[in-house]
């Protein structure tokens, strides 16, 4: 029987659980120790560690606080793991809590959080969605349901004090350079609301200071990359910076589509995550295996719809505003997500409702042409068996009464 | 017997033959009629009209006019089609021509059209392609084969002078702006070389004067979209800006990876494109079908190799330099695309024949994460069974001759 | 939150427990209600009741006692549900019970069970699995590993008195027109370990007389179809006999493949199933859903390996004595077995071993060609993802240790 | 560019084309040789050697000479193939020719040929299908549209003398054993209508009073196996009999449903296929790869639907008229058939529609259970997509005006 490495309380403060910490920091200490070739389960609060309810208000994702997020399970000790191996995780399982059957896709306030659509979508929206089994529906987007590709949306190896005083010195200059646009455009260490498990309050301090955000993904390890296929059978291959390695994981998503436009896009949820570990241990032959960032091998158990059943939107690099910007494919991939809001209104959505879809179902962005200057093309798949009508081109769009998200009390 | 809308003459000038354009203008003479409903073939000339050669030297690409392009077949006029209308296209097939049973990719010299990594690899290179059937194989990149995911890297619907003087604007306004950034940002009409089928002489004057460059792909019709997905069996929605449509499709690819990074990256060849055209009249109905891009859904018979198949290539908006920029997706994927390369080394290749497969093979590249401050992440997935060898992560890579690819002569 | 229609004990003889039966009955009581749309969780315990252990001797399948299988869950009363309705059964998951995280693969001794390759194979042996969520692996099959198509092998409703009557006229024709053909055809009714739930003793006696057995699927209600696609997401459509519909549900596999020839051929276990049950109440138009048997929509997360990831063998229906059936699909997936089991022999798999794997792998039975007389051809499709060694048939086999499945302590 | 091993003249009778033959013997001349390695295309009629019109009569389907059939291009000597070697045929490609852009089904009379359902439909029908790039649809059964998976019927190498003898052994056992059956279970050697190539006067002799009929696939060299699945980009592993292969190929078809029921039940056409011929040694090692009948791995680029697109329809061995046959697969796959012609009918489309339908289209027919007595269960996967119209269970059935296929003049 696979036994539980860590058990997370959902009725218990976040910050009280010393299995848990929301900084990237090596001196974080280690609270469980995981073997070479062992599987184990590990439980995971939500990233907010419950910040969100169960209700149809958006008022509590309006005020999230964004300092005490993620909440990761770990770090794990990888008996033997050294510097420069190649920590392979293959995800047996995640699934959703039997205690919380439900999940949250938010769009964040445009002063908090804020997200992909902000410019046009500034305000706080949210939506529950109910789990049976592999599916999952809402109340507040009606017409949908599908099949979760559940994964997690952090996964990671610690980073060594020298990875973590290049993470703040480039994001730092980021900060620096950007500095009266307008837009946060990175986090700094902030010692607010700083966890770090089992630290000393010495250590928690230093990781206080010192600690990077858990909010971006990074190169050197992977973290937040928010890859909606690293899901059940998946195979990570993670690079190692620290003795022991330092394992965390979390940010659960029951399903999340390319993107993840709206921040707080995916369907949120606490869980457990079952994972088998294995070391490539590191090699002085050349041709051996380095990743200065992790890959990974999709599970076989996607959902599938086959190709056909997709409706794919074209996006360019050219904005709202008629502005040309070069070969830029964030631009583009804003234009492609504004095509499908106004292809789905016609079925009686909301803008609101389309913006919370796009960010958790299963959908495709494609990068189909950076080259082609100045505009980058980019394709967002719209899997049509999502909804419970027909949204084929040619079929004429009734219009329907889909409801309302969530939105806040003073909307 | 489906019949030919357009034959073209290998043996013959692009230039000369007057179902061939290189500039979309909505005065280029329609050069043939179909009905709505109708389904023909179209023969193309590859892109560059004939220029590069089947040979081991990368000379003809280094050297290659970049006014010639794209040749592109039609216009056609669609019997009934209006502005406002949406042609759908059903691509019902897509083939080499017998007589060219081959293809090119080329990396473009930095001076001469560059490319998506010709900060690092600014020399040109070339890899021929012969095809057995559905199959391609290279000598210049030994070790794979594959079947190509066939199809037009343009299609589309002709401007009218409105949206050809908005584009016009736009792009001037970007070349004004981005001035003396020590890169051609995007290319203005331009009189050189300009092909307008059977146009009067004053009007192939306007087109030149005027024209605008086939080398971007445009929201509003889609045109050099390079989406590697428009395969066989696709549904292809294009907006009307005409009366007749205006029609025309070129640039056909027996293979792309998505992205088309080395600019020339698709295997290009001359070929005959089989298309069933119908209308979409347009409609007053607010719910009815407007869109101001193309839309499509893919065919069935993409190659298929299992999601398990692919190894995943992650890449972050921190480029080589380290330095980190802000949600920046194009960059992200610059960065996916050399954590591949580095990959890739272990088995024998050569940077420039990597550069070179990536271009042409049907890779996955994905928009994972855009929002996750600062770090855009995306990925790129590389098909496993393309290989004659193993290239699993945990096999060990044994170093093989793979000879080269095709330099330039000074090389 | 989704409620348990029933629980049962692993710890606990099956025949005590009243949510279970093993004879299909009309009379048999409800054991619960469930409403029309509802979703419901329903636990079932393995097909023998617990008969086997997880050791390495395959006495208890060499002396499992038949008479008591199948213990299936119900009959649950279906609110609204009336005779001619059509039970839509919507499979949102199935899962290994968290106390029980192993299942078993059995051969049946030729003289108690037997299977499809019996004459072949007539001894007993045994494979027990071990899950580490989605995957299984075996201790007596080393060198595979897969992603189990979880599913019920038994799901259906019912059979009125005329049903069951014509169920046990027909079965008894056939073993008396058979009789002394030297095999057990068919199982009559059999009063011996009788289970009907919470039967009283008068009703109980009525369905150990009268009851018909549970090893045969049926075409008016399913029963033991055994269909290893039924999994996850898929929705049946079963018709409904008697009101309430007396809907019944058991036999779960972790996987098995097309045939289960080893007739204990999945991966047995017992297990919890969510269910969404929904009436498609029946019409007396002409053109509604009339159906003489169950029909379904597989489910969307199926494993997927890419068609070229499958070696298929073909086989005939000339027997491996050489003789020449007319037509016989059986005869021919019998060779088609074989085939297989030669193929698998080269790297160092016994026969019982891969007569095992057959049975409860993911393979594709198919019947490619039914009219070429004599010959009746069927395929068979063995994906090589599931091995951790290449099988491809142009690799030299290297013979490895495989170890040994469980024997009788007397083999 | 890949030379034609053989072409075919539409124009003339098969029976005089050096190129074609009808029988499997050894001494049919070969007529080409191919080297190991070496990619050629082989041009082939179609199976009746055109004695097929596009027309909408059946007459020539109910009239049609089946001493003839099928004509096979071949046989190819392979340089330096011997007896117990591997041929590995790769298909490349398969396309019909550009002047017969149209195929037909045939449901046989069951006077002349029969087939699955001929108790049922025992009379003649047949529909045309025309070809648009990789799709097909017929005026004799509206409301569908699919892509083929074309392939070849027949392909292997010819028969040595000793399996010659031997097939004619057991098929005139099977003949003799069965005689006064009423149905013709098996058919000898004919003498009638033989074509054997360039064959002398003498040889052509022997070939006559000796060759098998090409209609049965046979386990020794596969020949008529019928497997869809054998479509571009497969490979195909061939047992070798005699020197030099004798490889013949034929009966291609446009598309073909699983069991290709009413016998002629693919779209037969005539054609062209690429094939890649390579040899794998005989070795004298036990481990080496022995087969005693073909092998393949299917092509990367079939149709697909994905799983939830498909209707699965169940059947049972348990006839029409209520008798319970043993564990008989190809009882259960007839009723499956039957299934599916009852739902559809519901549609507007006449039975015989249905039938030549279910032949045709890529449906997918599986041994779901083999063992539990006395019930063997099969499936017929079909795919909702080929449809124009929505034909899922819960939607309304309505009935449309589906015209006719095509009768006999007095029908």
């Amino acid at each position: 029987m696979v036994r539980y490495a860590a058990k997370v309380d959902l009725n218990k403060d976040a910050a009280e659980q010393p299995v848990l910490h929301n900084r990237w920091h090596p001196d974080v200490p280690f609270c469980g120790k995981i073997k070479d070739g062992e599987t184990v389960k590990i439980e995971c609060v939500d990233w907010t560690g419950g910040q969100i309810q169960n209700n149809d208000s958006a008022d509590d994702v309006k005020n999230v606080d964004l300092t005490k997020i993620h909440y990761l399970t770990g770090p794990f000790e990888i008996e033997g793991a050294e510097p420069g191996d190649v920590l392979l995780v293959e995800i047996a399982d995640v699934q959703p809590l039997e205690e919380q059957p439900w999940g949250f896709t938010g769009v964040f306030d445009k002063g908090n959080g804020g997200g992909f659509l902000d410019e046009l979508y500034p305000k706080a929206a949210k939506a529950i969605w109910d789990f049976e089994g592999i599916f999952c529906s809402s109340r507040h987007i009606p017409g949908v349901k599908f099949a979760g590709l559940i994964h997690p949306g952090i996964l990671g190896c610690a980073p060594s004090a020298e990875v973590l005083a290049e993470w703040n010195r480039r994001e730092g200059e980021l900060i620096t350079a950007m500095d009266g646009c307008g837009r946060i455009v990175a986090q700094p260490p902030n010692p607010q609301n700083v966890t770090a498990g089992s630290a000393t309050a010495d250590i928690k301090e230093k990781v206080a200071r010192e600690g990077a955000r858990t909010i971006p993904g990074r190169p050197e390890h992977g973290g937040n990359c928010d890859i909606k296929n690293l899901s059940r059978g998946s195979k990570v291959y993670l690079p190692v910076h620290v003795k022991g390695a330092g394992f965390s994981v979390g940010d659960l998503h029951f399903s999340q589509g390319d993107g993840e436009i709206s921040f707080c896009g995916a369907i949120e949820m606490p869980g457990v995550i079952t994972i088998k570990f294995s070391l490539l241990k590191s090699s002085t032959d050349p041709n051996s295996l380095q990743i200065k960032s992790p890959i990974y091998r999709p599970g076989p158990v996607e959902p599938q719809f086959g190709p056909g059943r997709y409706i794919y939107f074209e996006g360019f690099s050219v904005d709202e505003h008629g502005k040309q910007h070069y070969l830029d494919a964030t631009v583009a991939y804003r234009q492609t997500c504004l095509r499908v809001i106004e292809y789905l209104r016609r079925y009686g959505y909301s803008d609101y409702q389309i913006y919370l879809l796009l960010s958790c179902a299963p959908v495709q962005g494609h990068l189909a042409g950076v080259v082609d200057i100045p505009n980058a093309c980019t394709t967002l798949g719209l899997p049509m068996d999502i909804f419970d009508f027909d949204i084929s081109p040619e079929k004429p769009a009734v219009k329907r009464d889909m409801g309302t998200c969530a939105f806040t009390s003073d909307h």
